[in-house]
């Protein structure tokens, strides 16, 4: 699983595969194609996107190739029987050799802006689409949701503990990273602390409590081994009691954790019985099907929470669950000879030309990506950097954790109404340059002739 | 990525770590605890939860171990600290040595219905809760999203395409397994076709079309490499222009595709075209955002669509993304003694003692597994089977396609109410037996003492 090179390489829709035969036969392997991906719209109640995933997609473009059981198996399809053996023997060497630009991890985004543009011979460019999708999507899908509730809670520490809820093992280890990326201070799954260097956190659960015949007996041993990294799960038969026998044992201590009930009435209570202890250090850390809605909830009532742990919510990225992101071609050079295309049907109109985003401080331009607009500002950042060219990766790529600080600094500059819970009216404004606006109204002209 | 085994260990929350240490640490190591995992409530809309990903959990308790790589890394963690190197020394030689019992993927269930019971040393059966609950959740959350919109669409086909808006590619691949033992006839995606031989389908995409300078010159190299297999995405430019090309290269072909716009309209348009051309046995697929219910409408208007393809609803069960599967504690044997586990927490009873379920023609009885509930009956099925004893397979497990016929037979008997597309009332009966009953009773009273 910590491999994604390893037989990925079928992780394609079918058509991709065939689209492959397809443009080997008919003679276009040599056409270099330029797709871009990027959403049309944003997801319910959102007003930016933060990117994610461009790791992911990096390690499998960089090891994308077909084993000799992989292609067996595409030749045993009914789909390939009119496939030439050429191209089951050109399968074994395809490997990516094109180029990669894509904006940092840790940028919010907007619709029409793309993630990222790859430019490769058409095979290759072809099969990634997929695998890029997946993988993007869904990172920046969480990165946002976890941006979200690290807004509501207001510099509270927001841990993601969702696994468990995800789609998949490897979605909850994937997903968690987002969320760090996103804002959350780490995670509860351990793969994501091993695989991302991402914060790990978590003590004991429910059945820690169950497994000794008394809960004290389970605190007491807790406390042994944890010492002052010592969060009591307090819920098990009654969170008060549970409360009071934590406070009883005392220090070495972080602190207790609420996980069911009132948590704002409990969290008072709960706070009391510890300053009554004399443990006023002794923090709150709650969790319990929270949302951001919750949380806000929690902090507007001054509830005295130290800490959130948030699982479904985050891990399925529950009130919006999918994102709506496509890979488009936009041009094609076949024979020294460029086209820009687009796609008519309706409400589903994709603008033609690979694209650059400049960000000024108060809005974007989506211009060519051989335009220069005010790129010598110092203010004024031009978003989409090149990844790998040629098939090589240009620079290592930056770690979750400076993607998490990236995203911090981006997400600070933009303005108040970006952040509402809610869709808000214009949040940002996004132009297309002049350049851009004329190539779009020429290839609507030809392609329509 | 296909690998389960591989580097697994730690894809687990690390309060799973923590408690290991624990028990170990407090001598609770030889205690053999029984878990058992299940949902407390249906998700919305639902009527029943088709289970699914058992052969995931399965290969995960069979390959579980730690590398000397991922020991390192946990005893690093603040967390461990105080954990004594005799742990360390004992977690490169931990294996799952114990029970597993389950019902056969394609069940159908219902809350508080357990999917599976693991029963074995406390850290070996600790450990896997993490992993379990997102196999089995996920998987059986997507089945039971497919076995929805197979209903809907009333005998014609459903086909899984939503790979690209799944929660990472591996849970696109998962899903896809899923949808078709929900009873999908196959999916797009390739890898989960050649990892679980399940069928897959898939032509061509609209960049396919764009890569040409005309649509037609797209069609002709399509049908030249796909004969009978032919699909003409047909909405690039403009859907009934696209099908009045298609049906003007005739024969080979299977069909047309239509893939925006009013697919009412569209379907009985491209119909007409089709006849019209002699080519009554062309097919329309249809795709583009469906669910259970836009298929519902579809077919309730007569639309002459054959079969359906359903991406980003299937691939996350948008309307209900998260199934809120536990896995809690029910018994614990320490030195020969046992002891019936509960959890009070408001709302979070669990009831004790290891089960069984007993389906009846018309109701399920939930009792111990210790029961046996009209089990000399032949209409009469005890749902859970050892699937793994001593930590050795007992035999080899069902494939995907039998999973799925196991699926639509069970289905089948369900009544009317539980098929429905939204909540019914008590659609299935589900009873506790009179000796469960008593030992909850019991177990409240000791520990409410």
């Amino acid at each position: 699983m910590s491999d994604p090179g390893a037989h990925v390489a079928l992780l394609t829709d079918l058509y991709q595969l065939t689209m492959a035969a397809g443009y080997f036969e008919a003679g276009k392997s040599a056409d270099r194609a330029t797709f871009e991906l990027y959403v049309r719209r944003l997801p319910p109640h959102r007003n930016f996107i933060l990117a994610a995933g461009l790791a992911q997609a990096v390690d499998y473009l960089l090891n994308l190739h077909f084993s000799a059981e992989e292609i067996a198996y595409v030749r045993s399809l009914p789909q390939f029987a009119r496939a030439s053996s050429a191209f089951f023997d050109m399968l074994p060497h395809l490997r990516f050799t094109g180029d990669l630009f894509a904006v940092p991890e840790g940028t919010p985004l907007f619709p029409g802006e793309p993630f990222l543009t790859v430019r490769a011979p058409i095979i290759e460019a072809q099969l990634p689409e997929t695998y890029l999708l997946a993988t993007v999507g869904f990172q920046s899908l969480i990165a946002t949701k976890a941006a979200r509730l690290v807004k509501a809670a207001g510099g509270r520490s927001v841990v993601e503990f969702g696994t468990r809820r995800a789609h998949s093992p490897e979605a909850g280890t994937l997903g968690a990273r987002a969320a760090y990326i996103g804002g959350c201070i780490g995670t509860s799954n351990t793969a994501t602390g091993f695989r991302y260097g991402v914060p790990v956190f978590g003590t004991a659960a429910h059945s820690w409590v169950m497994s000794f015949p008394h809960e004290r007996a389970a605190f007491v041993e807790l406390q042994k081994l944890l010492g002052e990294q010592t969060v009591y799960l307090v819920d098990t038969y009654d969170t008060l009691e549970g409360t009071r026998e934590a406070a009883a044992l005392g220090r070495p201590l972080w602190g207790v954790r609420l996980d069911s009930g009132n948590l704002e009435q409990l969290s008072f209570k709960a706070r009391r019985i510890l300053d009554d202890a004399g443990l006023s250090d002794a923090k709150i850390f709650a969790t319990g099907d929270l949302n951001e809605h919750k949380i806000h909830e929690l902090m507007a009532a001054r509830a005295p929470i130290d800490a959130f742990g948030v699982g479904t919510d985050l891990a399925t990225s529950a009130d919006a669950p999918a994102l709506g992101v496509i890979y488009k071609m936009v041009e094609i050079e076949c024979g020294g000879t460029r086209r820009f295309t687009t796609k008519l049907s309706e409400e589903k109109h994709t603008l033609p030309g690979a694209k650059q985003i400049f960000r000024f401080p108060d809005h974007d331009v989506i211009g060519l990506a051989t335009e220069c607009i005010s790129c010598d500002r110092p203010d004024v950042e031009a978003l989409q950097r090149p990844v790998i060219l040629n098939g090589r990766l240009v620079e290592p790529l930056p770690s979750a954790a400076q993607a998490r600080e990236r995203a911090a600094a981006s997400l600070a500059r933009l303005p108040a109404p970006c952040h509402s819970l809610f869709e808000a009216k214009n949040p940002w404004r996004v132009e297309l340059s002049p350049e851009l606006t004329k190539l779009d109204q020429r290839v609507l002209r030809e392609v329509t002739l």
